[in-house]
């Protein structure tokens, strides 16, 4: 069975703006990794309702997770838990299990339940919440998209989360060899080798350091057996690169 | 006249499992920023041919520009030029202008011009060169798409050298007001601060910084004077906000 797929939206002006350095995609890339979930496609949009409804009703269909990072405090533009409802033709309202978390939360400090944080127990009908033990304000999973902050701490905890709830794949594994040759003295013989063994993927990526060109070839693949031929007969074909 | 868009397609699968983190969005992202392109989408795609040519279709369609990162190395995974050309009904081959400036810059090292290497000459026929002043190999334009390297050093000399070539608009500007209070708490006056001010772009951005849940405030406009007056309306509704 091939392993589960995925794609992650990223909201926020902040990103597209260049004001923020997003972290999240390279948090959920690795976690999914992890679990063998293959990310296939990673989108960014800005806080504009029909953007957001638009990449969420496409992006759920052709993957069988979409996970969105943004876009769920209590401000005015804050509108993703709003555009995902109606991408997913769900109603949505001030729901009595997450007002109750926010309720209990906001009692044990001296922050009030406003009506601005109000907001942020709209959750759409049927969805499951998505705990968020930093501040309270809860995610949601609705059918197979799960809504999370964009905070990254409490983005990486709802992470945490959640994927223990997911069916995984089997884990993509990887090994690396380091070669301080620039990529072009290596495309050939890497080559060869990535059609001999096709079932693996060789990956090439170049790097400067030191004013020296070197390349990094990462062999992937999900059987460590097949793993190790592939990644002998690369060291073969290329004596000295060294393992990282 | 409204200011030209742009979107941005990052290509390649070490970004989506996790081993690489991504900079080049965010360097990209601030410099259209600074010349007045309004960055309205990014997308993160694997090496695979179909994925790439589909996202050029749809963004190059939808916006002014879109700038491409990755896949035109020389290894048998960087067919980022094939895809770009098919999207945009081009022919591509190995092109003398682009070969000329690989074999001028290989025969001043000791490296050689083999057939890997010259693929990163498969240049579609009516793009325009982009210079390549790190390694040689460049990148183009064709149409409205900008299509450069992975690297982040050379993506960004690329940058630097393509977006001379365009017509900026007008910058955006922005100013930061900085309150160490919670987003919920910010959340009333600062709707109806931006409700106040339609022509300007009010964002919110909370932070957790030594236990203290704190929001950046960030006003964006075109027009310094309209903008000062943002600034000071929403600097009347929450006193304590700090200029960052």
């Amino acid at each position: 069975m091939p392993d589960p797929t995925a794609a992650m939206l990223v909201i926020g002006d902040e990103i597209l703006s260049g004001r923020t350095r997003d972290s999240n995609m390279h948090h959920l890339a690795g976690e999914l990794t992890r679990v063998g979930i293959d990310l296939q496609e990673v989108r960014v949009v800005p806080d504009r309702h029909e953007r957001i409804r638009a990449a969420v009703t496409a992006l759920s269909a052709g993957h069988d997770h979409l996970f969105t990072s943004g876009g769920i405090g209590p401000t005015h533009d804050d509108i993703t838990a709003d555009a995902v409802a109606e991408a997913m033709g769900a109603s949505i309202g001030v729901r009595a299990d997450a007002r109750a978390l926010l309720e209990a939360h906001y009692a044990k400090s001296d922050q009030v339940l406003n009506e601005a944080r109000l907001r942020m127990a709209r959750i759409p009908q049927g969805a499951e919440l998505i705990d968020n033990p930093v501040s309270a304000a809860p995610g949601f999973t609705l059918g197979n998209v799960h809504v999370m902050a964009g905070v990254p701490a409490i983005f990486q905890a709802m992470v945490a989360s959640v994927l223990p709830r997911l069916t995984g794949g089997t884990p993509v594994i990887s090994r690396t060899l380091r070669v301080e040759r620039p990529e072009g003295d290596v495309a050939g013989p890497l080559g060869e080798t990535a059609a001999a063994y096709p079932d693996l993927s060789f990956g090439s990526y170049p790097f400067i350091r030191n004013g020296v060109f070197g390349t990094n070839l990462v062999v992937r693949g999900q059987d460590a057996d097949r793993l190790a031929g592939g990644v002998a007969a690369l060291a073969r074909a290329l004596p000295e690169a060294v393992e990282e």
